[in-house]
């Protein structure tokens, strides 16, 4: 027993970003018994934030309510807001009535802002200056409200509406001279972001300028917050995530820490899908069930036209959709793209059509079918070359991630065209099957 | 003329990043051009610094060597060394003669050091300060020497020897009282990076403390460069199209620019690497010839069983490949995650495998058919479930990245046992084929 309150005691010293990991290590009964010890120290607020937001949620119920709306108003209200939104409403509502008025509507006004965009980003501790102060003024100024900040690195200018009128880093106030002017050190034309920003177009925006923190406004220019790099750069992971889980077909919601259970529901209905375009496959096939009874080869070699046509397509609804995603691909690279691919597919589908035509002859002796799996998988190839520019690019176009569904229309283009065209084609060039 | 003039006067104003992108739409020449002018202004280090090294070493080559040995002067010494990176050895050399001995050994220095490591990553400029200060004459050293700084939120305290004894935040000396000593300041126990760390560690440390830039140090832990964290937002990103192009079997060289002929070259390896896979695949096939000569349904069903093993293999492929990026992968999980993906395999194999059997009962009348079917798609799924977790372990064991060929080895696997299932459990539940 005195053992664990050293254990406590201890804790209490470490980086909040490492008492989160532990945490996450326990079970929910023993995270949350710490918490409360955190709390009684005055510290469980900031390794909540640190946590995974639905992880920091499962303990913050197991928390005595009065307790944890105390954590919560004490918690950057950016990283409260995403715990919150974690919650069942009534839990939320529950715990922001337990709030002062003044927390309870910062975090209801974020809870307004979608959770991937620039309002779910922000954070709305900003210290607003005005540029009639000098640089002894603003800094004596940001020392009294330190606590409020989310970041003192940047502090922003606005007029008598709130309305942003620049930007004033701390780097250049330190080392101004006291007396300056904060007129002589403010940059205008800054950057900006607005509140209904898409989270990623944010991350770009960040990614391009390297800026430490941006500020948000509305669209009258009123300055509501701040977003600063860290939070961004959970975006980028995030969103790299989603594009590697959908080009794979696997839910973003699953992670290596999944349940079982979980992980069934959410694979499942995504196989499903597969199956049924496997099917469709599959009938193409069971249309020449009787050439395949007749010349048993063709089985053979279908799978190999289907599986590189595959193979090529998600080459390159792979680069596409990452193009799309890093926000390098412009409107009119889409054409030059497809004839580009369509052509490489016409290379590369010559050089390995030839290949495997050769080894058909070789192996069957019969030159026209080895004539007929080139041109199949030619064919294939030049297709799977093409389609793979135009789903992802018609996916967006419908305004659905390209990642997430491009992968499984492509194949199953390259699968029922692999196999009918290898029969097609060989029904025309030996008549005899 | 008069015009071109006015719009290259224009330039300058604008943002390095927004010059950075207009210089890639040039073409070599007219950005050349363009730096050539930005260079009369001292201004064209900061936009070169921005573009993407490869683009950046095209257009210095292009200018005259002592006008860009001038730039990389300027440039933040980071920056000049990706961009000498991508330039022969010759022409590195010829340009790191024509600068200053000083200016020289810096990048000298950074050259010795592995691109994709802390210290290929990091920046020399770091304006050290001793303890003995007060927070005023700190700020007033770092005043005078902003102009060599990578950054000034952050200064570092080292003793004699340059051994970091702690990190000073510009938050902190700004807001504290000019007269007190960075004694009370200091925090010792700083998070540090050694300089041979891992690009991806790196970044992790980074993603999990949230700061904006850390120390690098040798094993002496003495001082040696910063990172910032716009370098790291850029290792996440490389890092995770590198892993989004590894599941696909593209190279990470490739992006939406690439012309034909390179892709060409990046892509058609990988091809023939599947193809070899395939053939690998459909040689099993062939060995039941006679069978699918008998029994055409077989040929039709087959690519439906290995289809489904492969997407849920890569399913929990892609699955544990991230979490190994990502670092949420513990060793001790592997085994759990064994048996949990197996099991999962189980049930998805058992649910799509009375499916199929069911399709094929009703299809074809034959009940054990059906049977074949279903077992096949069972053992197929718990194979692959099995086999997504143990190759990209394996992979890793082998200290290769598991994303780049763990999904090749997973097709392979249920390739090969989907049509070889298929067929052996078909003889034996089926003695008349």
């Amino acid at each position: 027993m005195e053992e664990r309150k050293v254990v406590l005691r201890e804790l209490v010293r470490e980086n909040p970003a490492d008492i989160a990991e532990i945490l996450s290590d326990l079970s929910n009964d023993q995270a949350a018994d710490v918490i409360h010890h955190l709390f009684l120290q005055h510290a469980a607020a900031d390794p909540l934030g640190e946590m995974d937001p639905d992880e920091s949620a499962e303990l913050v119920v197991k928390l005595d309510p009065k307790e944890a709306s105390v954590i919560l108003s004490r918690m950057d209200p950016d990283d409260a807001v995403d715990l919150l939104l974690e919650l069942p409403e009534e839990i939320q509502q529950q715990l922001l009535s337990r709030l002062s008025r003044f927390d309870a509507r910062i975090l209801s006004n974020l809870l307004a802002y979608p959770p991937d965009s620039a309002g779910g980003l922000m954070s709305p501790e900003v210290v607003p200056l005005s540029l009639d102060m000098t640089v002894e003024q603003a800094i004596g100024h940001l020392r009294a409200r330190v606590e409020e900040a989310e970041t003192v690195y940047y502090a922003y200018a606005v007029d008598e509406f709130h309305r942003l009128l620049g930007v004033l880093s701390l780097r250049d106030m330190a080392l101004a001279l006291p007396e300056q002017s904060l007129r002589d050190l403010v940059v205008r034309d800054a950057i900006t972001v607005p509140v209904d920003a898409d989270a990623e177009d944010v991350a770009r925006i960040f990614d391009r300028y390297d800026y430490f923190a941006l500020p948000v406004v509305d669209a009258e220019h009123k300055l509501l917050g701040v977003i600063t790099v860290d939070d961004v750069i959970d975006v980028i992971r995030e969103e790299a995530t989603e594009d590697i889980y959908g080009l794979a077909s696997v839910p973003s919601e699953e992670g290596v820490d999944t349940t079982w259970f979980e992980s069934l529901k959410l694979r499942l209905p995504w196989l499903y899908v597969r199956l049924s375009t496997a099917i469709a496959a599959a009938i193409v096939v069971g249309f020449y069930e009787g050439t395949i009874a007749r010349v048993a080869a063709l089985a053979v070699l279908m799978g190999v036209i289907a599986g590189q046509g595959g193979s090529a397509g998600m080459q390159t609804v792979t680069i596409i959709t990452r193009g799309i995603a890093l926000g390098e691909l412009e409107p009119k690279q889409g054409l030059p793209l497809l004839v580009k691919e369509a052509f490489l597919g016409a290379i590369n589908g010559a050089l390995i059509g030839l290949t495997i035509g050769l080894i058909t002859y070789l192996w069957k002796g019969e030159i026209l079918m080895g004539v007929a799996a080139c041109l199949a998988m030619l064919l294939n190839m030049i297709v799977a070359g093409a389609c793979g520019v135009l789903i992802p690019l018609a996916v967006r176009a419908l305004g659905k991630d390209p990642a997430l569904a491009s992968g499984i229309f492509l194949t199953t283009v390259t699968d029922v065209l692999g196999f009918g065209l290898l029969f097609a084609i060989a029904h025309w060039l030996l008549p005899g099957i």
